[in-house]
């Protein structure tokens, strides 16, 4: 399972205020833990918050790169913010996210080609996001098609099936693990996909019990990775198990360990 | 998710001495413990040492039947064993288990239909535990005809995919999964699936947390039931999340508390 850290993300008041005052050092320390953790790539959002989210994004991105080479998921939905955290963070980067309407695909998957960048696609389209699985797979199937045929390699493609709070749709959280086990026949190769973990839990009082049980949920419907809190440490081992049970890691009895070191 | 608890069984050192020295009252507490973690049924299993298994099952039964109605699952592979503890137990009891071979069938799905048992089947026949997939799915078709043929309703049917330790051999846990998908799709309406989960962690240095992936792993798959230990909290707050997950309990922001209510 490859894991993105979410936490460097404006949305969470301390990240708000490292960017809003230059301050490199909280951004570099959630960095560094959340690699210590066992997190293959960093997202990187700005938050609503920023005054000039361009700036903002060029900031937080060399911070970052002044202690790791790690991946980084540059996380905005506007086009000129991605492409300047793409000049910054270099190539291997990661494109969080294009949705899966024309109009979205023409701009992000040539970004995504020009910076030889991973490409995250959301399962929304102009009608919003799907109420099934079947949904979810048209979108899909239409995404796989346009990088197809703009020469973006399937390995670089990431469906994510847009997992929604557990509290507010509860037959959501089936569907997503249909289009999981869905979008797996849907090229050879096929898509690797995607989720946006901690939605799930949004607004739930028992988070972390939620989001590692979904984890586990999609790890076994074929799920290929996850933008989640990778310092929620059962969370993680709830993730090392399962790809343990998956055949994915070989066994030793300190499997846990093993991952870490 | 069904689950019968699996702590009164001779293997462990109390209940051995509970049954040599006919002293009801430890037996009668795990029955208690058991069902207010939450078991839906009880596992019965007298255990290697009891010198006269006949007598040490009736006298089981009835000890667990002074203080609970609940569902019993007679676990024994000897017939007249079985055919006395589903006496005392009553009707409405689970025999655990028959193997897949006909010979065994032959015994065990009649004593089902007589006792108005539901039957546990393992896919195990004479040539041992299949290696893969494909190799349980066909013990398990031969099941479900031999039940039709005998009159047996498929809901009074569970097949048991035979998990096996994952230290010992890694590529089965994610075989066992396949496997219950595949029951899934063997008749309409098709055959429940059980699995004694216990086996998955044996020899292993974490075993709560493997045991405790795997059933939310397998449930993803469409588990529909498990032998497990009900006294272990962590691993029904998995189970109890799993089935909100699936939609198959509504959702509450208490829900671990409103499924143990």
């Amino acid at each position: 399972m490859y894991a993105i850290g979410e936490r460097i993300n404006g949305m969470f008041k301390s990240v708000a205020a490292a960017i809003r005052e230059k301050n490199p050092e909280p951004i570099q320390q959630l960095a560094r833990d959340q690699l210590a953790a066992g997190a293959n790539a960093l997202d990187v959002n700005v938050g609503p918050a920023a005054g000039d989210p361009l700036a903002a994004m060029a900031w937080l991105v060399q911070a970052i790169r002044e202690v790791t080479e790690a991946p980084l998921a540059i996380d905005t939905t506007k086009p000129d913010v991605m492409s300047k955290g793409l000049e910054f963070a270099g190539p291997g980067s990661i494109i969080n996210s294009t949705k899966g309407q024309q109009d979205q695909l023409d701009i992000f998957i040539p970004l995504a080609v020009e910076h030889d960048a991973t490409l995250i696609a959301l399962t929304i389209d102009e009608s919003g996001i799907p109420r099934d699985a079947n949904g979810r797979g048209e979108i899909a199937l239409r995404v796989v098609a346009a990088a197809m045929e703009k020469g973006l390699e399937p390995h670089r493609l990431w469906i994510d099936a847009v997992i929604l709070p557990v509290n507010v749709t509860q037959p959501t959280p089936g569907h997503v693990l249909d289009a999981i086990r869905n979008v797996k026949v849907l090229s050879d190769p096929p898509p690797k996909t995607m989720l946006g973990l901690s939605n799930v839990s949004q607004g739930t009082q028992l988070r972390e019990l939620i989001n590692r049980t979904y984890l586990v949920m999609a790890a076994a419907a074929g799920l290929d990775g996850a933008i989640m809190d990778v310092l929620d440490r059962d969370l993680m081992d709830a993730m090392i198990a399962a790809d343990l049970l998956l055949n994915n890691a070989v066994y030793c009895d300190d499997f846990l360990k093993a991952y870490r070191s």
